[in-house]
């Protein structure tokens, strides 16, 4: 088990080759576009790679694999893994192949390595940040091609820049992405002007229902499993939920709470800074940061939301 | 009436003293940031420097110019206005003042040109890219409240990085923010990931409303102005407002209608690339581009939206 700089990685990849490229399971932007990347900038090299075929993959971002794919692993092939943080992250078709993989680049710390090899930089904004770093340190080019999925992997996994993880290398990188001709506004406008109607509908149903404290400073929005149902939503609607109510202007700390369908309430605080969404949960036996926390609950719904407010309403006095 | 480069101006900044900095009505990010990242870039010259105080300024970016006013203009002042186009674009108490500007940074082509010496860059994502860059000439080194003052710029004028105005410069200049220690997260927080409660109602409501057509990639929604009174909408909600349609997953082509209480009908367009928001709004008189138009026509709001809804139809087709 070694760590490796990016110079060392360069050193490696430019030794071997006939690689295999593994993305984790329920593919986000930055797995996708990092393996794409990596693998479109070996073969600029002249290296023979591929992407394992990822059957999880969406819509949104299948193209950026399309020319890319094998289906399965062969003898030979030198196993990378992108953006795989532990092995129960991989698809369960590909499980079998954590104990094969050669190389883990990724910018999560982990509890459970599993490749000998490991380029690991929790700093990075993304994980396609240290992917273009070692292309760089191999004298790869980006092309368009190149640079929309180190683009898709970079403004995914930064909320489009807006998260504290983005740095002054997650721009420097984009910089290089807009350089290289990527259509970034095309991209922009795919993933992240565009919401489903299943999540506006939950959203329309948020404003009418959230229940503002304090002014307007604390908002509590319970959303009945039953609602869920009658909207139609999809998990994908639900992505991020609990950040909604904190969004409205003025609010400064926000709980959403959610019926898990066996008796449980799950809920989930978001605060800005100078708020403690910690301490709201551990309260309710949960934990987590000042910025975002949670906490599970054998409650009623609306019990449960009544609990959350007054636990709200006293911190924050 | 002379062009200046980034060079040229440093040199005249560098021979003169006591400065006083002029911004547009209705004061956006750009403006505000521009005029205190130039103030404080010449304060750190050892310069004199102040900001003419806009009354128009809201509450979002007031910290901005915390420390830099001037109440009125003094003789001796050497005015200078920052993303300003047209004198019509000062505010009213200063208008006087137009003729009075020595030097005009700017990121607008204009037709009316009204100070003698321009710096104008017409291909920056936003002002605050061409103030940093003559500060870069001048040898200022950013600190934390410039680069804060600089990011509110960009980020503002791009849309956080997302409009097509966006540019690898753009980019560069968000890591020298990132690099100076700015509170990025924090304004974005502030600016991007809070919605005013008006508008959330709004989107409720349309989502609601929208008349989905060709299998949902045509969108026309037509708002009343009873229900624009009824949610209680400043102009502030309704910003962007055709926007939003558009911005529903699957939607290519989208039109918005509000009535302006005059008995005419505003249209307005959006369409992703590959469709023609113009040729909708050419057939009720109005123009514009492939990505947004607009028109104005004398109907009933639901004849308006009849009208539009026959005519994208038979355009997608």
């Amino acid at each position: 088990m070694s760590s490796l700089t990016r110079s060392e990685t360069a050193h490696w990849l430019r030794d071997h080759d006939d690689f295999l490229i593994l993305t984790h399971r329920r593919p986000d932007g930055d797995t996708v576009g990092s393996a794409a990347l990596l693998c479109r900038g070996l073969r600029a090299l002249g290296k023979k790679a591929h992407v394992l075929r990822n059957m999880e993959i969406t819509e949104k971002y299948r193209h950026l694999h399309r020319d890319l794919y094998q289906d399965c692993p062969e003898s030979g092939n030198i196993i990378i893994s992108v953006d795989v943080a532990t092995p129960q992250l991989l698809p369960d078709v590909f499980s079998h192949l954590s104990r094969h993989v050669r190389l883990r680049i990724d910018h999560h710390r982990t509890d459970t390595p599993f490749a000998p090899l490991n380029l690991v930089d929790a700093g990075a904004g993304a994980c396609g940040e240290i992917v273009y770093d070692v292309l760089q340190e191999l004298g790869v080019t980006l092309d368009k091609e190149m640079a929309e999925a180190l683009y898709t992997a970079i403004s995914t996994d930064t909320g489009c820049f807006r998260y504290a993880n983005t740095t002054a290398h997650t721009f420097r990188v984009a910089a290089a992405c807009a350089e290289a001709g990527g259509d970034l506004h095309g991209i922009n406008q795919r993933i992240f002007e565009t919401n489903s109607l299943g999540r506006l509908r939950l959203h329309g149903w948020m404003v009418e229902n959230i229940r503002f404290l304090c002014g307007g400073k604390v908002a509590v929005c319970a959303l009945p499993l039953d609602v869920e149902r009658q909207l139609g939503l999809t998990e994908d609607d639900l992505e991020n939920v609990s950040g909604f109510p904190r969004s409205i202007d003025g609010v400064c700390i926000a709980a959403t709470l959610r019926q898990t369908g066996d008796g449980n309430v799950k809920i989930s605080v978001r605060a800005l800074p100078g708020h403690d969404a910690a301490a709201v949960c551990a309260k309710f036996g949960g934990g987590g940061h000042k910025g975002a926390a949670g906490a599970t609950v054998k409650a009623h719904l609306e019990e449960a939301a009544a609990m959350v407010s007054m636990e709200m309403e006293r911190l924050f006095k």
